[in-house]
Protein backbone atom coordinates (compact mmCIF):
# COMPACT_ATOMS: atom_id res chain seq x y z
CA UNK A 1 0.00 0.00 0.00
CA UNK A 2 1.41 3.63 -0.97
CA UNK A 3 2.06 6.25 1.81
CA UNK A 4 -0.77 8.39 0.73
CA UNK A 5 -3.23 5.62 1.34
CA UNK A 6 -3.09 5.57 5.14
CA UNK A 7 -3.58 8.46 7.17
CA UNK A 8 -2.13 8.15 10.99
CA UNK A 9 -2.45 10.50 13.91
CA UNK A 10 -5.35 10.72 16.22
CA UNK A 11 -6.48 14.51 14.89
CA UNK A 12 -5.77 13.15 11.54
CA UNK A 13 -7.60 10.23 11.29
CA UNK A 14 -10.61 12.19 13.12
CA UNK A 15 -10.45 15.68 10.59
CA UNK A 16 -10.79 12.50 7.87
CA UNK A 17 -13.35 11.43 9.14
CA UNK A 18 -15.06 14.25 9.24
CA UNK A 19 -14.24 14.77 5.72
CA UNK A 20 -15.49 13.27 2.22
CA UNK A 21 -12.69 10.82 2.31
CA UNK A 22 -13.16 6.75 1.45
CA UNK A 23 -12.24 4.47 3.79
CA UNK A 24 -11.35 0.94 3.80
CA UNK A 25 -11.13 0.23 7.52
CA UNK A 26 -9.06 1.71 10.37
CA UNK A 27 -7.13 -0.12 13.05
CA UNK A 28 -6.42 0.86 16.38
CA UNK A 29 -3.92 -0.87 18.71
CA UNK A 30 -5.59 -3.01 21.53
CA UNK A 31 -3.09 -0.85 24.00
CA UNK A 32 -4.32 2.26 23.47
CA UNK A 33 -6.07 4.26 25.58
CA UNK A 34 -9.48 4.99 25.59
CA UNK A 35 -8.97 8.52 25.81
CA UNK A 36 -11.46 11.38 24.58
CA UNK A 37 -9.93 11.18 20.56
CA UNK A 38 -10.39 7.33 20.27
CA UNK A 39 -13.92 7.56 21.29
CA UNK A 40 -14.75 10.68 18.88
CA UNK A 41 -13.46 8.02 15.89
CA UNK A 42 -14.82 5.00 17.02
CA UNK A 43 -18.39 7.31 17.39
CA UNK A 44 -17.49 8.82 13.72
CA UNK A 45 -16.55 5.63 11.97
CA UNK A 46 -19.97 4.07 12.87
CA UNK A 47 -21.90 6.92 12.28
CA UNK A 48 -20.16 6.11 8.81
CA UNK A 49 -20.88 2.85 8.49
CA UNK A 50 -16.53 2.29 8.56
CA UNK A 51 -15.25 -1.13 10.26
CA UNK A 52 -12.64 -0.13 12.92
CA UNK A 53 -10.71 -3.26 14.30
CA UNK A 54 -8.20 -3.78 17.12
CA UNK A 55 -5.36 -4.93 16.68
CA UNK A 56 -1.66 -5.60 17.93
CA UNK A 57 0.31 -2.48 18.37
CA UNK A 58 2.89 -3.94 15.95
CA UNK A 59 0.84 -4.55 13.23
CA UNK A 60 0.07 -0.71 13.26
CA UNK A 61 4.07 -0.08 13.88
CA UNK A 62 4.66 -2.26 10.58
CA UNK A 63 2.61 -0.29 8.37
CA UNK A 64 3.96 3.14 10.01
CA UNK A 65 7.68 2.21 11.50
CA UNK A 66 8.67 5.57 12.85
CA UNK A 67 5.72 5.48 15.68
CA UNK A 68 4.15 8.08 14.83
CA UNK A 69 0.81 6.71 14.56
CA UNK A 70 -0.71 7.60 18.54
CA UNK A 71 -1.92 3.62 18.13
CA UNK A 72 -4.70 5.08 15.27
CA UNK A 73 -3.90 4.43 11.25
CA UNK A 74 -7.01 4.12 9.04
CA UNK A 75 -6.62 2.80 5.44
CA UNK A 76 -8.15 4.66 3.02
CA UNK A 77 -9.51 3.19 -0.81
CA UNK A 78 -8.43 5.22 -4.06
CA UNK A 79 -12.05 4.68 -5.25
CA UNK A 80 -15.43 5.18 -3.82
CA UNK A 81 -17.63 1.84 -2.95
CA UNK A 82 -20.57 1.83 -4.18
CA UNK A 83 -23.89 1.04 -1.69
CA UNK A 84 -25.59 -2.58 -2.21
CA UNK A 85 -29.24 -0.30 -1.93
CA UNK A 86 -28.09 1.84 -4.36
CA UNK A 87 -26.38 -0.92 -7.33
CA UNK A 88 -29.52 -2.79 -7.22
CA UNK A 89 -32.08 0.12 -7.28
CA UNK A 90 -29.72 1.94 -10.10
CA UNK A 91 -26.92 -0.07 -11.44
CA UNK A 92 -28.05 -3.91 -11.50
CA UNK A 93 -26.49 -6.37 -13.53
CA UNK A 94 -24.27 -9.55 -12.31
CA UNK A 95 -22.14 -9.56 -9.49
CA UNK A 96 -19.21 -11.29 -8.28
CA UNK A 97 -18.78 -11.86 -4.35
CA UNK A 98 -15.15 -12.32 -3.00
CA UNK A 99 -15.48 -14.50 0.00
CA UNK A 100 -12.24 -13.00 1.93
CA UNK A 101 -9.60 -13.22 -1.02
CA UNK A 102 -6.26 -12.37 0.42
CA UNK A 103 -4.23 -11.17 -2.31
CA UNK A 104 -4.73 -8.12 -4.00
CA UNK A 105 -2.74 -9.50 -7.24
CA UNK A 106 -5.63 -12.18 -7.26
CA UNK A 107 -8.66 -9.32 -6.76
CA UNK A 108 -6.99 -6.86 -9.20
CA UNK A 109 -6.83 -9.77 -11.86
CA UNK A 110 -10.79 -10.55 -11.04
CA UNK A 111 -12.07 -7.33 -11.29
CA UNK A 112 -10.24 -7.13 -14.70
CA UNK A 113 -12.01 -10.24 -16.06
CA UNK A 114 -15.05 -9.70 -14.41
CA UNK A 115 -15.08 -6.28 -16.40
CA UNK A 116 -13.99 -8.20 -19.87
CA UNK A 117 -17.34 -10.68 -18.82
CA UNK A 118 -19.89 -8.05 -18.27
CA UNK A 119 -20.20 -8.46 -14.86
CA UNK A 120 -21.55 -4.85 -13.03
CA UNK A 121 -20.76 -5.22 -9.68
CA UNK A 122 -18.15 -6.73 -6.87
CA UNK A 123 -18.66 -7.20 -3.15
CA UNK A 124 -16.26 -7.71 -0.95
CA UNK A 125 -16.15 -7.63 2.71
CA UNK A 126 -14.72 -5.23 5.04
CA UNK A 127 -13.63 -7.49 7.49
CA UNK A 128 -11.68 -10.23 5.93
CA UNK A 129 -9.80 -10.38 2.97
CA UNK A 130 -8.44 -7.86 0.60
CA UNK A 131 -10.06 -4.20 -0.05
CA UNK A 132 -9.33 -1.79 -3.02
CA UNK A 133 -5.58 -0.66 -2.63
CA UNK A 134 -2.95 0.81 -5.50
CA UNK A 135 -1.98 -3.07 -5.92
CA UNK A 136 -5.19 -4.01 -6.87
CA UNK A 137 -5.74 -1.19 -8.63
CA UNK A 138 -2.53 -1.41 -10.66
CA UNK A 139 -3.38 -5.22 -11.37
CA UNK A 140 -6.95 -4.10 -12.66
CA UNK A 141 -5.48 -2.57 -15.62
CA UNK A 142 -8.16 0.00 -15.68
CA UNK A 143 -11.20 -1.90 -14.55
CA UNK A 144 -11.19 -0.46 -11.65
CA UNK A 145 -13.13 2.38 -13.17
CA UNK A 146 -15.66 0.35 -15.04
CA UNK A 147 -17.33 -1.72 -12.42
CA UNK A 148 -18.99 -1.11 -8.79
CA UNK A 149 -17.06 -2.10 -5.85
CA UNK A 150 -19.57 -3.11 -3.51
CA UNK A 151 -17.66 -3.08 0.39
CA UNK A 152 -20.23 -5.11 3.01
CA UNK A 153 -19.85 -5.22 7.05
CA UNK A 154 -22.06 -8.67 5.99
CA UNK A 155 -21.28 -11.04 3.10
CA UNK A 156 -24.38 -13.20 4.87
CA UNK A 157 -26.97 -10.12 4.63
CA UNK A 158 -25.84 -8.68 1.28
CA UNK A 159 -26.79 -12.37 -0.07
CA UNK A 160 -30.16 -12.54 1.84
CA UNK A 161 -30.63 -8.68 -0.33
CA UNK A 162 -29.60 -10.26 -3.19
CA UNK A 163 -31.88 -13.09 -3.16
CA UNK A 164 -34.58 -11.20 -2.08
CA UNK A 165 -34.26 -8.72 -5.36
CA UNK A 166 -34.48 -12.07 -7.19
CA UNK A 167 -30.59 -12.59 -7.48
CA UNK A 168 -29.64 -16.89 -8.52
CA UNK A 169 -26.98 -17.35 -6.30
CA UNK A 170 -23.83 -19.56 -7.18
CA UNK A 171 -20.97 -20.62 -5.42
CA UNK A 172 -18.16 -22.29 -6.68
CA UNK A 173 -16.89 -25.42 -4.41
CA UNK A 174 -14.72 -27.77 -5.65
CA UNK A 175 -16.41 -30.20 -3.48
CA UNK A 176 -19.51 -29.85 -5.48
CA UNK A 177 -21.20 -31.97 -7.46
CA UNK A 178 -22.61 -30.13 -10.58
CA UNK A 179 -20.14 -29.03 -12.93
CA UNK A 180 -20.12 -25.24 -13.79
CA UNK A 181 -21.03 -25.64 -17.25
CA UNK A 182 -24.69 -27.33 -16.67
CA UNK A 183 -25.50 -24.18 -15.54
CA UNK A 184 -27.77 -21.15 -17.89
CA UNK A 185 -26.08 -18.63 -17.18
CA UNK A 186 -28.03 -16.39 -19.70
CA UNK A 187 -31.14 -16.70 -18.25
CA UNK A 188 -31.33 -15.22 -14.75
CA UNK A 189 -29.26 -12.12 -12.56
CA UNK A 190 -26.77 -14.08 -10.78
CA UNK A 191 -24.48 -13.95 -7.94
CA UNK A 192 -21.24 -15.67 -8.23
CA UNK A 193 -19.39 -16.37 -5.02
CA UNK A 194 -15.80 -17.14 -5.11
CA UNK A 195 -14.00 -18.40 -1.79
CA UNK A 196 -10.35 -17.55 -0.06
CA UNK A 197 -7.16 -18.81 -1.45
CA UNK A 198 -7.20 -21.70 1.56
CA UNK A 199 -10.25 -21.78 3.43
CA UNK A 200 -13.01 -21.83 0.53
CA UNK A 201 -16.26 -20.36 0.89
CA UNK A 202 -17.53 -19.92 4.45
CA UNK A 203 -20.51 -22.85 5.64
CA UNK A 204 -23.21 -19.84 6.22
CA UNK A 205 -23.02 -18.78 2.27
CA UNK A 206 -22.43 -21.86 1.26
CA UNK A 207 -26.30 -23.21 2.62
CA UNK A 208 -27.75 -19.79 0.99
CA UNK A 209 -26.76 -20.95 -2.49
CA UNK A 210 -29.02 -21.80 -5.00
CA UNK A 211 -26.35 -24.03 -6.99
CA UNK A 212 -22.76 -24.83 -5.76
CA UNK A 213 -20.70 -26.18 -8.77
CA UNK A 214 -17.26 -26.92 -9.11
CA UNK A 215 -14.78 -27.05 -11.84
CA UNK A 216 -13.53 -30.60 -13.28
CA UNK A 217 -10.32 -31.54 -13.59
CA UNK A 218 -8.22 -33.89 -15.56
CA UNK A 219 -5.84 -34.48 -12.99
CA UNK A 220 -5.69 -35.10 -9.70
CA UNK A 221 -3.71 -31.55 -8.98
CA UNK A 222 -6.79 -29.83 -7.92
CA UNK A 223 -5.14 -26.70 -7.25
CA UNK A 224 -6.43 -23.51 -9.34
CA UNK A 225 -5.68 -19.85 -8.88
CA UNK A 226 -8.81 -18.12 -7.50
CA UNK A 227 -8.44 -15.89 -10.34
CA UNK A 228 -8.12 -18.30 -12.99
CA UNK A 229 -11.16 -20.13 -11.24
CA UNK A 230 -13.23 -17.19 -12.04
CA UNK A 231 -12.44 -16.98 -15.29
CA UNK A 232 -13.14 -20.55 -16.16
CA UNK A 233 -16.82 -20.10 -14.74
CA UNK A 234 -17.42 -16.62 -15.95
CA UNK A 235 -16.43 -17.33 -19.54
CA UNK A 236 -19.02 -20.20 -19.62
CA UNK A 237 -21.39 -17.74 -19.39
CA UNK A 238 -19.88 -14.95 -21.70
CA UNK A 239 -20.00 -17.92 -24.04
CA UNK A 240 -23.61 -18.77 -23.24
CA UNK A 241 -24.72 -15.37 -23.94
CA UNK A 242 -22.21 -15.01 -27.26
CA UNK A 243 -24.25 -17.80 -28.57
CA UNK A 244 -27.49 -16.71 -27.77
CA UNK A 245 -26.72 -13.30 -29.58
CA UNK A 246 -25.71 -15.60 -32.45
CA UNK A 247 -29.26 -17.40 -32.44
CA UNK A 248 -31.31 -14.15 -31.95
CA UNK A 249 -29.73 -12.81 -34.86
CA UNK A 250 -30.26 -15.90 -37.42
CA UNK A 251 -33.92 -15.98 -35.44
CA UNK A 252 -33.87 -11.91 -36.78
CA UNK A 253 -32.56 -12.80 -40.38
CA UNK A 254 -34.72 -16.17 -40.59
CA UNK A 255 -38.37 -13.86 -40.22
CA UNK B 1 15.06 -13.32 -7.56
CA UNK B 2 16.80 -14.87 -4.50
CA UNK B 3 20.57 -14.45 -3.78
CA UNK B 4 21.38 -18.44 -4.54
CA UNK B 5 19.96 -18.19 -8.06
CA UNK B 6 22.27 -15.78 -9.56
CA UNK B 7 25.82 -16.38 -9.63
CA UNK B 8 28.53 -13.21 -10.30
CA UNK B 9 32.00 -13.06 -11.06
CA UNK B 10 34.34 -14.48 -14.03
CA UNK B 11 35.42 -17.60 -11.87
CA UNK B 12 32.54 -18.57 -9.99
CA UNK B 13 30.74 -18.57 -13.56
CA UNK B 14 33.32 -20.68 -15.25
CA UNK B 15 33.51 -23.12 -12.32
CA UNK B 16 29.52 -23.25 -12.54
CA UNK B 17 29.80 -23.84 -16.14
CA UNK B 18 32.09 -26.97 -15.61
CA UNK B 19 29.34 -28.37 -12.98
CA UNK B 20 26.22 -29.59 -13.90
CA UNK B 21 24.25 -26.77 -12.72
CA UNK B 22 21.37 -25.49 -14.34
CA UNK B 23 21.45 -22.52 -16.30
CA UNK B 24 18.22 -19.95 -17.26
CA UNK B 25 21.00 -17.22 -18.95
CA UNK B 26 24.52 -15.35 -18.56
CA UNK B 27 24.71 -11.71 -18.69
CA UNK B 28 28.06 -9.82 -19.92
CA UNK B 29 28.52 -6.09 -19.64
CA UNK B 30 29.28 -4.61 -22.78
CA UNK B 31 31.82 -2.43 -21.61
CA UNK B 32 33.57 -5.76 -19.93
CA UNK B 33 37.16 -6.66 -21.46
CA UNK B 34 37.08 -9.59 -23.89
CA UNK B 35 39.92 -11.43 -21.82
CA UNK B 36 40.84 -15.33 -21.57
CA UNK B 37 38.22 -15.99 -18.75
CA UNK B 38 35.12 -14.30 -20.66
CA UNK B 39 35.94 -16.14 -23.69
CA UNK B 40 36.32 -19.15 -21.73
CA UNK B 41 32.66 -18.37 -20.67
CA UNK B 42 31.44 -17.66 -23.89
CA UNK B 43 32.94 -20.86 -25.16
CA UNK B 44 31.42 -23.16 -22.62
CA UNK B 45 28.20 -21.66 -22.85
CA UNK B 46 28.34 -22.48 -26.42
CA UNK B 47 29.08 -25.82 -26.08
CA UNK B 48 26.18 -26.45 -23.33
CA UNK B 49 23.26 -24.46 -25.48
CA UNK B 50 23.08 -21.43 -22.79
CA UNK B 51 22.09 -18.27 -23.87
CA UNK B 52 24.82 -15.29 -23.10
CA UNK B 53 23.22 -11.58 -23.62
CA UNK B 54 25.18 -8.55 -23.81
CA UNK B 55 23.70 -5.58 -21.79
CA UNK B 56 24.34 -2.40 -20.14
CA UNK B 57 26.27 -2.56 -16.99
CA UNK B 58 24.16 -0.70 -15.12
CA UNK B 59 21.45 -3.85 -15.44
CA UNK B 60 24.43 -5.86 -13.98
CA UNK B 61 25.09 -3.21 -11.25
CA UNK B 62 20.89 -3.40 -10.26
CA UNK B 63 21.05 -7.37 -9.90
CA UNK B 64 24.44 -7.04 -8.15
CA UNK B 65 25.07 -3.80 -6.10
CA UNK B 66 27.76 -4.52 -4.66
CA UNK B 67 29.71 -3.88 -7.78
CA UNK B 68 31.30 -7.40 -7.36
CA UNK B 69 30.35 -8.89 -10.57
CA UNK B 70 33.11 -8.66 -12.58
CA UNK B 71 31.03 -7.85 -15.76
CA UNK B 72 29.41 -11.45 -15.81
CA UNK B 73 26.36 -13.04 -14.36
CA UNK B 74 24.64 -15.95 -14.59
CA UNK B 75 20.84 -16.64 -13.36
CA UNK B 76 20.34 -20.12 -12.47
CA UNK B 77 17.14 -22.18 -12.88
CA UNK B 78 15.80 -23.53 -9.57
CA UNK B 79 14.68 -26.64 -11.50
CA UNK B 80 16.26 -28.87 -14.47
CA UNK B 81 14.60 -28.00 -18.42
CA UNK B 82 13.77 -30.75 -20.40
CA UNK B 83 14.97 -31.00 -24.29
CA UNK B 84 12.32 -30.82 -26.53
CA UNK B 85 12.87 -33.73 -28.45
CA UNK B 86 13.51 -35.72 -25.37
CA UNK B 87 10.11 -34.36 -24.24
CA UNK B 88 8.65 -35.23 -27.91
CA UNK B 89 10.37 -39.00 -27.82
CA UNK B 90 9.99 -40.03 -24.01
CA UNK B 91 7.23 -38.04 -22.51
CA UNK B 92 4.58 -36.62 -24.92
CA UNK B 93 1.24 -34.85 -24.49
CA UNK B 94 -0.23 -31.24 -24.94
CA UNK B 95 2.00 -28.40 -24.19
CA UNK B 96 1.68 -24.82 -23.82
CA UNK B 97 3.88 -22.25 -25.35
CA UNK B 98 4.63 -18.78 -24.10
CA UNK B 99 5.96 -16.55 -26.50
CA UNK B 100 7.33 -13.75 -24.22
CA UNK B 101 5.51 -13.44 -21.40
CA UNK B 102 6.89 -10.92 -18.50
CA UNK B 103 5.19 -11.53 -15.77
CA UNK B 104 6.77 -14.40 -12.82
CA UNK B 105 3.44 -14.22 -11.48
CA UNK B 106 1.41 -15.00 -14.71
CA UNK B 107 4.09 -17.43 -15.59
CA UNK B 108 3.47 -19.25 -12.23
CA UNK B 109 -0.27 -18.72 -12.43
CA UNK B 110 0.06 -20.44 -15.97
CA UNK B 111 2.26 -23.41 -14.82
CA UNK B 112 -0.41 -23.93 -12.41
CA UNK B 113 -3.26 -23.94 -14.36
CA UNK B 114 -1.89 -25.95 -17.26
CA UNK B 115 -1.32 -29.06 -14.75
CA UNK B 116 -4.67 -28.83 -13.22
CA UNK B 117 -5.65 -28.98 -17.25
CA UNK B 118 -3.32 -31.79 -17.52
CA UNK B 119 -0.86 -30.60 -19.97
CA UNK B 120 2.56 -31.91 -19.86
CA UNK B 121 4.88 -29.88 -21.24
CA UNK B 122 5.14 -26.05 -21.44
CA UNK B 123 8.15 -24.11 -23.50
CA UNK B 124 9.89 -20.88 -23.27
CA UNK B 125 11.88 -18.92 -25.02
CA UNK B 126 15.39 -18.16 -23.85
CA UNK B 127 15.81 -14.86 -24.94
CA UNK B 128 12.81 -13.28 -24.47
CA UNK B 129 10.48 -13.46 -20.84
CA UNK B 130 10.22 -14.96 -18.06
CA UNK B 131 12.41 -18.69 -17.62
CA UNK B 132 11.69 -20.07 -14.11
CA UNK B 133 12.78 -18.16 -10.98
CA UNK B 134 12.05 -18.45 -7.50
CA UNK B 135 8.55 -16.21 -7.96
CA UNK B 136 7.45 -18.73 -10.36
CA UNK B 137 8.75 -21.39 -9.02
CA UNK B 138 6.28 -20.40 -5.80
CA UNK B 139 3.45 -18.82 -7.42
CA UNK B 140 2.59 -21.94 -9.34
CA UNK B 141 2.32 -23.78 -6.16
CA UNK B 142 4.66 -27.12 -6.76
CA UNK B 143 3.16 -27.46 -10.09
CA UNK B 144 6.39 -26.68 -11.38
CA UNK B 145 7.33 -29.91 -10.29
CA UNK B 146 4.47 -31.79 -12.47
CA UNK B 147 5.24 -30.55 -15.23
CA UNK B 148 7.98 -30.54 -18.20
CA UNK B 149 9.40 -27.42 -18.22
CA UNK B 150 10.83 -27.06 -22.32
CA UNK B 151 13.60 -24.07 -22.84
CA UNK B 152 14.53 -23.44 -26.58
CA UNK B 153 16.19 -20.70 -28.56
CA UNK B 154 13.91 -20.57 -30.95
CA UNK B 155 10.14 -20.80 -30.79
CA UNK B 156 10.07 -21.02 -34.89
CA UNK B 157 12.34 -24.08 -34.59
CA UNK B 158 10.67 -25.41 -31.80
CA UNK B 159 7.15 -25.45 -33.51
CA UNK B 160 8.56 -26.34 -36.77
CA UNK B 161 9.76 -29.78 -34.89
CA UNK B 162 6.38 -29.99 -33.01
CA UNK B 163 4.43 -29.80 -36.28
CA UNK B 164 6.82 -32.59 -38.02
CA UNK B 165 5.80 -34.76 -34.87
CA UNK B 166 2.18 -34.56 -35.42
CA UNK B 167 1.30 -31.62 -33.24
CA UNK B 168 -1.57 -29.36 -34.31
CA UNK B 169 -0.67 -25.60 -33.27
CA UNK B 170 -3.25 -23.19 -31.96
CA UNK B 171 -2.64 -19.76 -31.58
CA UNK B 172 -4.21 -17.07 -29.19
CA UNK B 173 -5.26 -14.06 -30.79
CA UNK B 174 -7.84 -11.38 -30.47
CA UNK B 175 -7.60 -10.68 -33.81
CA UNK B 176 -8.75 -13.94 -34.66
CA UNK B 177 -12.08 -15.04 -36.75
CA UNK B 178 -13.02 -18.25 -35.00
CA UNK B 179 -13.98 -18.58 -30.78
CA UNK B 180 -11.31 -20.63 -28.82
CA UNK B 181 -14.71 -23.18 -28.57
CA UNK B 182 -15.05 -23.86 -32.37
CA UNK B 183 -12.19 -26.27 -31.63
CA UNK B 184 -12.11 -29.87 -30.77
CA UNK B 185 -9.41 -29.95 -28.61
CA UNK B 186 -9.78 -34.11 -27.73
CA UNK B 187 -8.73 -35.53 -31.18
CA UNK B 188 -5.52 -34.48 -31.34
CA UNK B 189 -1.95 -33.35 -29.77
CA UNK B 190 -1.97 -30.04 -29.38
CA UNK B 191 0.51 -26.94 -28.70
CA UNK B 192 -1.65 -23.61 -27.39
CA UNK B 193 0.66 -20.24 -28.20
CA UNK B 194 -0.25 -17.52 -25.63
CA UNK B 195 1.57 -14.07 -26.50
CA UNK B 196 3.34 -11.73 -24.38
CA UNK B 197 1.24 -9.25 -22.28
CA UNK B 198 1.66 -6.48 -24.61
CA UNK B 199 2.86 -7.43 -28.46
CA UNK B 200 0.72 -10.45 -28.52
CA UNK B 201 2.26 -13.52 -30.75
CA UNK B 202 4.95 -12.82 -32.78
CA UNK B 203 4.08 -12.78 -36.47
CA UNK B 204 6.45 -15.56 -37.60
CA UNK B 205 4.69 -18.46 -34.97
CA UNK B 206 1.23 -16.87 -35.90
CA UNK B 207 1.90 -17.86 -39.69
CA UNK B 208 3.13 -21.41 -38.79
CA UNK B 209 -0.22 -21.78 -36.25
CA UNK B 210 -2.88 -24.50 -37.62
CA UNK B 211 -5.57 -22.70 -35.60
CA UNK B 212 -6.09 -18.79 -34.51
CA UNK B 213 -8.54 -18.51 -31.67
CA UNK B 214 -9.92 -15.86 -29.92
CA UNK B 215 -11.60 -14.98 -27.13
CA UNK B 216 -15.11 -13.52 -27.40
CA UNK B 217 -16.31 -10.53 -25.18
CA UNK B 218 -19.57 -9.38 -24.26
CA UNK B 219 -18.24 -5.60 -23.79
CA UNK B 220 -15.40 -3.62 -25.49
CA UNK B 221 -13.28 -4.05 -22.11
CA UNK B 222 -10.93 -6.12 -23.96
CA UNK B 223 -8.03 -6.78 -21.60
CA UNK B 224 -7.97 -10.10 -20.38
CA UNK B 225 -5.13 -11.38 -18.17
CA UNK B 226 -2.53 -13.65 -19.87
CA UNK B 227 -2.69 -16.43 -17.15
CA UNK B 228 -6.85 -15.92 -17.44
CA UNK B 229 -7.09 -16.07 -20.86
CA UNK B 230 -4.34 -19.52 -20.90
CA UNK B 231 -7.12 -21.01 -18.09
CA UNK B 232 -10.26 -20.14 -20.48
CA UNK B 233 -8.95 -22.09 -23.25
CA UNK B 234 -7.38 -25.09 -21.78
CA UNK B 235 -10.69 -25.25 -19.81
CA UNK B 236 -12.83 -25.86 -22.47
CA UNK B 237 -10.68 -28.45 -23.17
CA UNK B 238 -11.04 -29.99 -20.36
CA UNK B 239 -14.51 -29.86 -20.25
CA UNK B 240 -14.88 -31.60 -23.83
CA UNK B 241 -12.45 -34.05 -22.41
CA UNK B 242 -14.62 -34.58 -19.14
CA UNK B 243 -18.05 -35.21 -21.60
CA UNK B 244 -16.02 -37.10 -23.47
CA UNK B 245 -14.95 -39.48 -20.25
CA UNK B 246 -18.07 -39.56 -19.50
CA UNK B 247 -19.95 -40.74 -23.25
CA UNK B 248 -17.61 -43.32 -22.69
CA UNK B 249 -18.64 -44.63 -19.14
CA UNK B 250 -22.48 -43.99 -20.91
CA UNK B 251 -21.28 -46.55 -24.39
CA UNK B 252 -19.85 -49.19 -22.05
CA UNK B 253 -22.23 -49.63 -19.33
CA UNK B 254 -25.36 -49.80 -22.50
CA UNK B 255 -22.87 -52.60 -24.06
Amino acid sequence: MTESSIIYGKNAVIEALESEREFNKILIATNSRNDAKIERIKELASKRGIVFQFVDPRKLNQIEPEGRHQGVIAQLSPIKYVDLDDFIKNIGGNIVILDGVEDSHNVGAIIRTCVCAGIKGIILPSRRGVLINSTVEKTSAGAINRISVIKVNSLVNAVQKLKENDYWVIASDHHAKDNYYDINYTDMNFALIMGAEHAGISKSLLKLSDFIVKIPMLTNFNSLNVSNAAAIILFEGVKQGVNQRVKQEVNIRAK
